[in-house]
């Protein structure tokens, strides 16, 4: 399915499979329930997914490919290091509402994978990371970083990040806006030097 | 169980039983499991524990109220803000290794409650963030603040405290007092006028 329609409605079965395995847990999610979710009979559902751990694995891996895809590659014209990582910020966290907050929420539930999936999903993180890194290194060649560890850093970055997840409800009056506002001010403002 | 050889063992109990939740899911966790893991039969547990769901109520308020014991209440006496933030993430940090990473790891899980339990968790983890809160006011008020929106910096700051429990590996020799260190100076750059 690799259309335009195609994607866009892998995006949507994704998204609700997603959704059904935050609310449920990944082992109260049954291929029975996946299957009514999305609107398909069990058997039409085995036939683009071998099992429900093939099907995390295809949400997480279709969530890191959207990354990679809205976040990385439209910053790779941007040599200032310090404009890159503001702008990977900006879309990272846009894409978490363009999305749907229920990919990052899925994350943990990868312990669940197969070691072999589990791997591939953890390069998918480390490559992403060391988009950030790598920003980090070039700031620190420029004399504009901050006295912090560059791998502990990227970590915390990609937290607050991921981390809005966990707390934003959309009942607190706090804008899209103004979180990605608040979020790249908060990060540069820790890794810069003023 | 309110002597300190119950309090240890409750310790003890509360973290097996997260690590199992942790490991197999809330759903994939049964009282059976629980018991078995934590060396009593399911008639003693339940002695103690009225359902999977109140085991899973109980460890997240343990969890919080050794927050408010290890970490709100030991830095009641700084009066400066940014001496207690400070003392505050070196003493949480501390706390996630001191009980485990599985705590942290324990709160999404928090969905599963009944809406009362949940009100009571989300009530304690809004008091903990209102003591950073508090104390980022302060530190404006004396102009040290950087220009951010305090509410969604106790945010960022509680998400780079907690988050360390779902990237941090063991193999990867950054050490408990480095990780310390780092995420204080990390938040702290973050918030300080310079």
């Amino acid at each position: 399915m690799a259309t335009p329609e195609g994607q866009a409605r892998n995006e949507e079965v994704f998204r609700t499979a997603a959704s059904l395995m935050v609310q449920r847990g990944y082992a109260g999610t049954s291929m029975g329930d996946l299957a009514k979710a999305v609107g398909m009979t069990k058997a039409g559902l085995y036939h683009h997914i071998n099992s429900k751990q093939d099907m995390l694995f295809q949400i997480l891996h279709h969530a890191m490919e959207g990354l990679e895809r809205e976040v990385i590659e439209p910053v790779k014209g941007i040599s200032d290091p310090e404009e890159r990582l503001r702008e990977m910020i900006r879309l990272h966290v846009r894409g978490l509402f363009a999305h749907g907050l229920e990919f990052a929420l899925l994350f943990p539930e990868r312990r669940h994978l197969e070691p072999a999936q589990q791997k591939v999903i953890y390069q998918m993180v480390e490559d992403y990371l060391d988009q950030i890194r790598h920003a980090l290194r070039e700031l620190a060649d420029e004399g504009k970083f901050q006295d912090l560890d560059i791998n502990v850093t990227a970590s915390h970055i990609l937290q607050t990040i991921a981390g809005i997840a966990r707390w934003y409800k959309e009942d607190k009056g706090v804008t899209e806006d103004h979180l990605v506002e608040q979020t790249v001010n908060f990060n540069l403002s820790a890794i810069l030097k003023q």
